[in-house]
C-alpha cells in the first residue's frame, strides 16, 4: 500500500495519505490572533488540508487538541463547536502543552478516512 | 469503507469505528477522586466502550496518557498494570499535561484493533 | 487482521503491529545526555524498532513529538533535520510536556506503515 505525501517540507509534511487514512501535521493559527482567530485558522487549514486529500471534515476519525493554556478551554470549543459536522464528530482529547513559540495558543492534530 | 460513531455528542463522539479500527475520545474519571481511582474509572469506562465496538482490552495497539501532575506516575501505573492484559500490553507513551479542568487527574486516550 | 507484539513488557510493548501499520511505544533517550544527543538516542532506537517490523523510516505517517522544554526546540530539531529523510517526512506535531522523570528531555511517539 503506497504512501503519498503532499506539501511536503525538509522537516514534515502537511498531509500523509496510506490507504483510505490521512493524518495531517498538527496545524497552528496566525500567531497574532487570539485564541478564537487561531482557531478558526486552524479548523479552515483542516478543511483545506481535508479537502487536498479527497475527504472533508465529516470523515474526521480523531482530534487531538492542545492548548497553551486550558482557561482558554470554552474559547476554543465555541469555535469548534460552531465548525464541528452534527452527527460526525471525532473521538477528541484537549490537553495543556505549550507550543512552540508562546505566540501558539491552539494545535490541533487530525487523523482522517478518506 | 464505512464510518461508525457511537455516544455522539455535539462536541465528540466517545467511539469512533473506521474498518477494524476503534478510536476511543480521551477518558477521564469521576473528579472526587484521586488519580487511582479516577484511573480505575477511566480503565472501566475502555473496557465497556471497547466492549461496544466489539473488541477488547487484548486488542488495544496504542494507549496515550495525560497526568495533570507526573509525580502521580506511579499511583497510575499501579492501577494500569492490575488491569493491562499481560502478553497483550499496547504501545504506550505518558507526558503531562493540564486536563480540561484542574479536578482530573488522569486522561487516557486509546486505539485498538477490533 | 491479527495483531503481532515486539518486545513486550508486563507494562507496554515497545512495537504494535496491525495490517500494514506499526505503533511503536514513546521513545526516549539515555537520561544522562542532552537534548542533542537523547534526540540522537531516539531516532536510533526508532530506527531499530522500525527495523525489527519490517519497515525503515522512510514509511513514518506520523510523529508526536514532547519536550519537556520548548526552549530546546531547535536543538531536538537540528537532530530531526539530519535524520528524517527528504521527500518522506511524515505528519508531525510538538508539544511540551514533563516526561515520566526530569531527567528525560524528548519523547517521540511514531506510527509507519510497514
Amino acid at each position: 500500500m503506497s504512501i503519498r505525501r503532499i506539501d511536503v517540507g525538509p522537516r514534515m509534511s502537511q498531509i500523509v495519505i496510506h490507504g483510505n487514512i490521512v493524518y495531517l501535521a498538527g496545524q497552528v493559527g496566525e500567531p497574532s490572533g487570539n485564541v478564537a482567530s487561531q482557531t478558526r485558522d486552524i479548523l479552515a487549514a483542516i478543511d483545506e488540508f481535508l479537502a487536498k486529500a479527497g475527504t472533508d471534515k465529516t470523515k474526521i476519525l480523531q482530534a487531538i487538541i492542545w492548548l497553551a493554556d486550558m482557561s482558554t478551554f470554552s474559547e476554543m470549543n465555541a469555535e469548534w463547536d460552531k465548525w464541528v459536522p452534527q452527527g460526525h464528530t471525532p473521538a477528541r482529547a484537549t490537553g495543556e502543552a505549550k507550543l512552540a513559540g508562546p505566540e501558539y495558543l491552539v494545535e490541533i492534530i487530525v487523523t482522517a478516512a478518506i
